[in-house]
């Protein structure tokens, strides 16, 4: 990419986030009646009315505002919203009789379900570290240690390794099939990899920094795949290869048939996925101060296989999912994915210097500020037709918040600031 | 076995029991000075002077004296020496700072190793729950539920599965080799089999129960040989074989060449070691509630192996090692494997009535009753020739005390009394 590509990309994404995106969550966010976050709004950013507050969206939504503190945005404003966020999320979503924090509240703090998921255990260790790292308020790695060590005795499997993911509230086990209790997934151990990152960053304790280290261990060596290294979705307990299936508790709204089964459910897997593992690890790996030559192998497979069969050069931006071997299955734009693959792509091309990471970047970052914003209003758009029209049009829900857009934008502006300065 | 066979067998023992080995503890364990107990004693049982206890030896004779008063001896008296044994542990032994059992102190209470040892670790959850199951004081379950918890979060390898063994006082893991912190065992994982079996029985945790089953899978699907079933001594983190090799902190005088490897160091069982696991597998799955039946092929290849190549029917007794396929390395005989083997046989010949079973009870209780106890003394030589001449002639030392000896002892009349009412 040209030097004025760069500072054009760059002036895109800053007017974005100063105008546009932190203003809407700034502007309507904080529930001043019943505290922590509203989630939910629809396409034109009015309040949806959904009674529920989810941890994924209360924990996501408290990284945002902490992050983007840290990052320099906000004249505090956004540490204070993060703070407002920690207050319900340790007041109305603690169990205080077996700790770990809850899956769902109503709006006004009564718990709806109050099933403990590793998935959202993981967001709160990463918003909770993020929150003390940009505040110093010690409640944040307090609580986040408290959940750290609420796994390790809990949830590991400590037979084959890696971490169950489904409990009940007093952290039983949940059973097998869609209940998910003989299951282990990419998805809950990416985000360990990613929320133990920022727990070792803030705390610098050996042994944060130890089980970082194993979960990668295990999400390389086990979760992606040993040709293609690309990720695999759901295993067994033992880690041979799961069929994919449907979860009873779920954190988003991947397309399965009626019947909770999925099309291609034993050789799929998501581009924005792989990249977003790929940026995560080199994320880690800087704050281990480890060298990513150790891991090139496994991150050239994880960008490239993004960029060679997942990169839309007809319409734009990334689709949503396809083979191991590359074949593309679903064409349409997922927001996420989009948000991922913009990160990912500059770390690529900032690493390996590779002309086609930076045409693909170029190539997704038309499609986001071009199509995938709804720029009137300041969110993203949920879902999009292959050419760029809004299916979905909510701006937030419990399973679409502020986290991959904001930090996408923070953190692709932090990366086109190191390539213009080298 | 005849009937006549077993009363004359069960009534040796007996009178060892009762006028020999409880009486040898009863008269010279307790160290009232200095609180703890006294476990250093030379061939005619006096004290031999080392001023070390181990927690190898507070924790089994905590165990010894505990499970003896819950078996029905003592009068009360073993109860008392038990809560001697636990004031001693938890006042002088643990680690108020970092948590855990400290390795070794002197007489009279001083740390000398503070390192963190899961060996030794077992052995306090083992004895700390019998204590409770035995006295009913709750101080013996606490302490072996905060070392539960302290294992779950410091010392499982959440990559591979199983337990990593060697840390220093502050729970980081000790450097690769001698230090053996790259390694795994079967010794250490066998003994948490054992532990949390007692923890589970005491608890009725389903937690305790999840662990517990865990390390068995553990055992039988990576620890033990894949075709014939028998225990591999050492591993690699990721569960590849490693060489036998010397530890710096060690439990026991395995025999080593001077610069600590070991003669077939990659092919090298213990017959009583694979029998001692297959008791301690069974008395599990009983106080699981599963039948014994889902691990018939395991248990078979345990017991067999053993009387199949392990037995010495010229002079008495069971060998010490042997290769995985049969061929035997080392013919003298030692206390803990004679122990072992006679509570296993007479499990294998209680449940699957096969005589070669009873017949090798005979021939190692002969062995034992006639060779291998000092009866003027009351306690068990430590090594003997193939002949039955002693090799080593201490009564006791850290790595050799009465857990081994009593447990054999009280378990072998049960199982006795059981083959008698049958």
């Amino acid at each position: 990419m040209t030097n004025q590509t760069l500072e054009q990309c760059r002036q895109e994404l800053h007017d974005h986030l100063i105008d546009e995106l932190l203003p809407f969550w700034m502007n309507r966010a904080v529930d001043r009646e019943n505290g922590g976050f509203i989630t939910h709004f629809d396409k034109d950013g009015n309040d949806s009315g959904e009674d529920e507050k989810s941890l994924i969206a209360q924990t996501r939504s408290i990284y945002t505002y902490a992050s983007a503190h840290r990052a320099g945005y906000g004249n505090g404003a956004l540490a204070e919203m993060a703070r407002h966020g920690v207050d319900y999320l340790i007041g109305r979503m603690w169990d205080e009789e077996h700790g770990g924090f809850y899956w769902m509240t109503n709006r006004k703090g009564e718990v709806i379900i109050d099933q403990k998921i590793v998935y959202g255990q993981s967001f709160a260790i990463y918003c909770l570290s993020e929150y003390t790292l940009a505040t110093g308020d010690s409640r944040g790695i307090e609580y986040a240690q408290r959940v750290f060590d609420l796994l390790q005795k809990y949830a590991v499997d400590t037979c084959y390794g890696g971490y169950f993911e489904m409990f009940h509230r007093n952290w039983t086990l949940k059973g097998p099939g869609a209940a998910g209790g003989d299951r282990k997934t990419l998805d809950a151990h990416m985000h360990l990899m990613e929320a133990f990152t920022t727990l070792y960053e803030c705390s610098q304790q050996e042994l944060h920094r130890r089980k970082l280290l194993e979960v990668i261990t295990l999400l390389t060596e086990r979760i992606m795949h040993p040709i293609h290294g690309t990720g695999i979705p759901q295993f067994w307990a033992d880690w041979r290869v799961a069929p994919q299936i449907k979860f009873d508790v779920i954190w988003g709204w991947d397309r399965f048939t009626e019947d909770g089964a999925k099309r291609e459910a034993e050789d799929n897997t998501s581009y924005g996925h792989n990249v977003e593992f790929a940026w995560l690890l080199l994320h880690a790996l800087h704050v281990l101060g480890i060298p990513h030559s150790e891991y090139q192998e496994q991150l050239l497979k994880s960008f490239s296989h993004a960029v060679d069969f997942g990169i839309d050069w007809e319409f734009g931006g990334v689709f949503v999912e396809g083979s191991h071997a590359g074949v593309v299955y679903d064409r349409e734009k997922e927001f996420w994915q989009q948000a991922e693959v913009l990160i990912g792509l500059l770390d690529a091309y900032r690493i390996f210097g590779d002309e086609k990471y930076g045409n693909a970047y170029e190539n997704v970052h038309r499609f986001v500020i071009d199509k995938m914003i709804n720029h009137p209003i300041g969110e993203w758009w949920p879902l999009m037709t292959r050419q760029g029209v809004p299916i979905w049009t909510h701006m937030s829900h419990s399973w679409k918040i502020n986290y991959h857009t904001v930090r996408s934008v923070i953190q692709s502006i932090r990366r086109l600031d190191m390539l213009l300065s080298a």
